[in-house]
C-alpha cells in the first residue's frame, strides 16, 4: 500500500482528471497559494508541474510548464491552485484557461466564481469536448441515506470547531496508516481535500436532504481490513453549521473518531458568545449520535493543532491533556512518538 | 388575532400569490387530493374555489370556477392540490394550465415534476408575465446562520420519526393559540405547510451549509408576546435525514418543544432494524441540542397520532403516558381536555 493508493475516489462522487498542471497565476502572496502547496505537499504524484504568469513571485517549486508542455507529459487537467480574496479569477487568468481548453486540458477550479461564468469559456470547452469542473458544486443524483452498515473500517475527523485542522489531520492518518502497511483511502469532504484526493464530495454544499446518504456514497463497502479516513467539516456545537457535521456522521458511520481542537480556542469561530464545548463533550456528543448508524463506534484520540506554540510547551500541554483524557494527544504536523500511540489507539 | 393573520409569511422566504384556485385534475382517489383538502381545512380563507376535469370524482367541496371565473373573484393563482403517486403532472391537466395563464393566474405546483419541464409553459408564462412556482424549490440567497437569539417565542414541533403528525401538530397549536387570542404564526418547513401558509421553506431542500440560516429566516424577530409555531422536520434519530433535523432545531432556537409520536410504531419508518427511539430519549437529546442555541428551551409535553385507535383505548394510553411522562399527552385531532392541558403548558 503506498501514498497514492490511499487517495482513491468512490464511484459515484465527484473524480477529478488528473494528474493535474497546477496553475498559480500572477500571484505574489503565499497564503493564497494554499491550494497548490497542499496539492505538492499531499498529492505530488498528481502534479505534473506548475505554471506561473509573468509577475507571479509564489512557486510550489514544480517545474514550469505550459500547458501543451504538461499536456505532452500526460496532465489531464489545468487546476486552479489559487484561493484569493473574494475566490475571483482574475481577467489576467482567463487567457490562460483558454490556452488550456486548445492544449487539451480539462479546467478544475474552488473558486466562488464559477468557470462557466467566464464569458466563452463553456462554449470553447464544449467544441474541444473539454470538462469545467468546479469543485463546489456537488455531483448530481446523491442517494437519501440508507443507514445501512457498510464493510470495511472507518475513521471521522471531528472537532470541537471549524477551521482547526480536521482535513491535515486525516490526512495524516491516511498517510501514516499507508505508511504503516494498512490499506487506507482519505475520504475528501471539501475542495481542498477533494483536489488532493482527486474526487469525493463537497458536503457543505449538499442539499441536506442527502446529506447523510453522500458521506455513504464517500465511503463505500470495502474489504475488511480496508479503512477510510474521512475529513470531518463542521462541528456538531457549531450553531450555523452542525447539520453538515451530523449528516456526515451518521454517512460515515465510523468505527473510530479522532477529536480535532485548537487548545487557546475559546470561542466558536465568526461566532462571539458561542463558547467552545470541552473536548470531553466532544468525544461524548459524536460517540452518543455516531452510535446511532454504528454502535461499535469509539474515540481513539485527540488532535492538537499548536502551530501558535512552542515545541516544548506543545508537548507539555499535549502529555498533560493525554493524562487528564486517558487518551493519546498529538500533533500530526509534530508527529512523533504522541503521534504514533495515537495511530496504535486508532488501529487498537 | 385570528386564524388567517396565524398564517403570515416571514420575508425572505417563499411567498406564494394567495388566494388560490385549487386544481384538482381529473382524480378519483381521494388520498391523491389531500393537498387540496389539507388546504380547505386549514387555509379556507385562501381558497376561492376549485377546479376539477370531467372525470374527476373527487371534490373538496368548493365552488367549481374556471379559472377565469376565479380570477374575477380575486384568485392569484392556480394551485395544483394534487399529490398523486410519483409527483407527475399528467398530460390530462396541461391545457388548464395554459388556460390558468391565460386568464391572468400564476401557478403553484409541488409536484417533483417542475412546471418549467412542460414544453412551451414557461415561455407563454415569460410572454404573460406570470410566474410558475415549484414549492420544493427553495427560495435563492438563502443565508448562513447566525446563531445570534431572536426576540419573540418559538414553538417547534419534533418527532420520534418522520410522517406522524407534526405538521398537523403545529397547525393544530398555532389555531389553539390563536383561539386563546394569542399573537401567533404557523411557520411552514415542508411543501404542504407552505402551501397553507402561503409561505415559508422546505428545509429538506435547502443546501446544508445554509439549513440553520434558512430556519432563522423562517422564524424572523417579532413582538416579546409573539409564538412563532414551526413545523417541524425528520428526527434527529432518523439515518438519512437528522441533518435537516439538526439544521432546522438549531436555526428555530425553541424556547419550547412539543414530541409528536405514534403509539405502536417501533421501527423508523422505511428503515427496517433501526429502532424507534423512546419519547424520553427524543425530549432528552432535543433540549440538549437545542440548548446551544437557547438554553431556555423546554419541553410542554407530547402529542400522540392516534388515528388508528379506537377513542377509549387512546384515552386510556394517553392518560397512563401523562402520568408516567410528567407532561401533557394529547392527539390534536381529537382534542378535548387532554389537548388544552397541553396548550396550558406550551403557554405557561
Amino acid at each position: 500500500m503506498n501514498i497514492e493508493s490511499s487517495f482513491k475516489v468512490s464511484t459515484g462522487s465527484l473524480s477529478l482528471p488528473q494528474p493535474y498542471l497546477l496553475f498559480l497565476g500572477d500571484t505574489t502572496q503565499r497564503g493564497y497559494a494554499k491550494t497548490a502547496l497542499g496539492l505538492r505537499d499531499w498529492a505530488p504524484e498528481k502534479c505534473v508541474g506548475e505554471y506561473r504568469l509573468p509577475g507571479a513571485t509564489v512557486s510550489a517549486g514544480l517545474e514550469q510548464l505550459t500547458p501543451a508542455q504538461a499536456e505532452a507529459r500526460g496532465a489531464q487537467s489545468l487546476l486552479i491552485g489559487v484561493a484569493n480574496s473574494g475566490g475571483v479569477i482574475a481577467d489576467g487568468w482567463v487567457p490562460s484557461l483558454f490556452e488550456a481548453l486548445e492544449a487539451g486540458l480539462d479546467i478544475v477550479s474552488g473558486m466562488h466564481m464559477r468557470l462557466a461564468d467566464i464569458p466563452g469559456l463553456a462554449v470553447r470547452a464544449q467544441e474541444l469536448g473539454r470538462q469545467l469542473i468546479d469543485v463546489r458544486d456537488p455531483p448530481r443524483g446523491l442517494p437519501v441515506g440508507t443507514g445501512r452498515k457498510r464493510s470495511g473500517m472507518r475513521l471521522l475527523t471531528v472537532g470541537t470547531d471549524c477551521a482547526l485542522g480536521k482535513k491535515y489531520t486525516a490526512l495524516a492518518i491516511a498517510r501514516a496508516f499507508a505508511a504503516r502497511g494498512v490499506d487506507a483511502d482519505f475520504r475528501a469532504t471539501g475542495q481542498t481535500g477533494i483536489m488532493i484526493a482527486g474526487g469525493g464530495v463537497p458536503m457543505d454544499a449538499v442539499v441536506s436532504d442527502f446529506e447523510a446518504g453522500a458521506a455513504e456514497l464517500v465511503s463505500p463497502d470495502a474489504a475488511p481490513g480496508h479503512w477510510d479516513v474521512v475529513e470531518g467539516q463542521g462541528s456538531l456545537f457549531h450553531p450555523s453549521y452542525a447539520a453538515v457535521s451530523l449528516g456526515l456522521l451518521h454517512g460515515s458511520q465510523p468505527d473510530v473518531i479522532v477529536v480535532c481542537h485548537e487548545p487557546g480556542r475559546e470561542e466558536v469561530m465568526g461566532r462571539p458568545g458561542y463558547k467552545l464545548p470541552s473536548i470531553e463533550e466532544t468525544i461524548e456528543l459524536n460517540l452518543r449520535l455516531g452510535a446511532r448508524t454504528n454502535p461499535a463506534i469509539r474515540c481513539a484520540g485527540v488532535s492538537f493543532n499548536t502551530a501558535h506554540m512552542d515545541a516544548d510547551e506543545a508537548a507539555a500541554l499535549m502529555a498533560a491533556e493525554s493524562e487528564r483524557l486517558g487518551l493519546p494527544v498529538a500533533d500530526p504536523i509534530r508527529g512523533g512518538e504522541a503521534f504514533d500511540r495515537l495511530m496504535d489507539s486508532c488501529l487498537a
